[in-house]
């Protein structure tokens, strides 16, 4: 239920403090989040092209317990943890070798291309969330 | 005792969808933080160099309200809310013609170089927060 | 006929070696065009709208001199050199209190949105490159 | 002798334009590179803080050949192509399924902690260019 993702740390990263930028966490985040659907078979350009459909971040709680540094090979997590109908509740972490350095939890809205909620579709949300049906 | 601080979107802060990247915004409001402490007075860079201590982000809550776009011209607030001896908790809003598009509650520690958590030096405090005092 | 425009270094913008990291410096110098173009009269939404043209980066010479450094207070000037049928020759520069930091050539081309070369109307080109009119 | 490093865009990469945004490549060839170092068997973190130098990029000549998208996987070739003392100057393309997307002329300088220019220590040297000695 726990999707994994592996990513290094480049300059690109880091800031004069000699760790990683704190916004960077997010970007990181939103790779595994990337790589999370594309592992379920959910494509997003598709949904967005044929249903017209995408998803946002809604809200976000992030700490920021130990930094991460240049060249560390980092892990995120995601794991689903709620669903409502537009709406969909995310855990994610990044580790260093088992370490917990950021958890978010990361709430997700499904919006129309005019920017309005849109109901999940079911079978994306079967995809998505299968503990749940 | 609410800092305010223009910015413009350019298209490094957009992605496909035609609105601003998420993690860009904790990018936005941190130039909101370093504009309101220079504006107060206090030097990071000297308090780095002279003092050994640093503010990092340790929590951040964070509601993406409605999307920016590209020229967009954006205020920045930051409010101090409270602080004890090793944190402060900042209220941080991004705007567009007085309606909000992004609001956070920031969590900021105090760290030595060597990331341990020190103590706010009491005249620092008194800056940040003159309001407590 | 030089265009200038002032900017802050922020700590998005550092990385670990304690200066600004190499991308951003074009990050700089585009925003650097963004506000050159605003201020001949062209809004680049419209020309993306109406027109169904943009201005893309085709090649770009630049020479990293001086490092800028966090707080640094930052100049970008933008001068028209040349330009032909779908091109235009741009001189720009970074500049830290009138020292040369950053030096760039950059070759802009004008495209549909599908990607295609198109000429650039005449009365873009004339607002773009008075001097050679 | 070229070295290959594969690398997916996400989200953070793209900009309104629907591409990736041009200083982008910059990064995703620095991330090539600190895998072509990495390689060789070269740590740059221990050059810097064992040898006190650091490499720096000291000009390049980009060009921009056809726009990646999201999703796409791409591939970063780096090539040495000649060096002298204190210079490497270092072949860099992205390509898409063999295509070429961004091709580039990067120079490296070898500096010490102080920005002083330095000589490239000979092992160094000889790994990052075998086929010079």
């Amino acid at each position: 239920m726990t999707h994994s993702f592996p990513l290094r740390v480049y300059y690109e990263d880091t800031d004069l403090a000699g760790i990683v930028y704190y916004a960077n966490y997010l970007k990181f985040i939103e790779r595994g989040r990337s790589e999370w659907v594309r592992s379920l078979g959910v494509d997003q350009g598709r949904l967005r092209r044929e249903l017209g459909i995408v998803f946002a971040v809604r809200r976000i709680e992030a700490d920021f317990l130990r930094p991460a540094r240049f060249d560390d090979e980092l892990t995120v997590t995601t794991r689903p943890a709620t669903a409502t109908g537009a709406r969909i509740l995310l855990e994610q972490e990044v580790l260093r070798a088992g370490e917990r350095l950021f958890a978010a939890q990361v709430t997700l809205v499904c919006l129309t291309d005019g920017g309005a909620p849109a109901r999940i579709p079911a079978d994306i949300r079967q995809r998505l969330m299968p503990a749940l049906h």
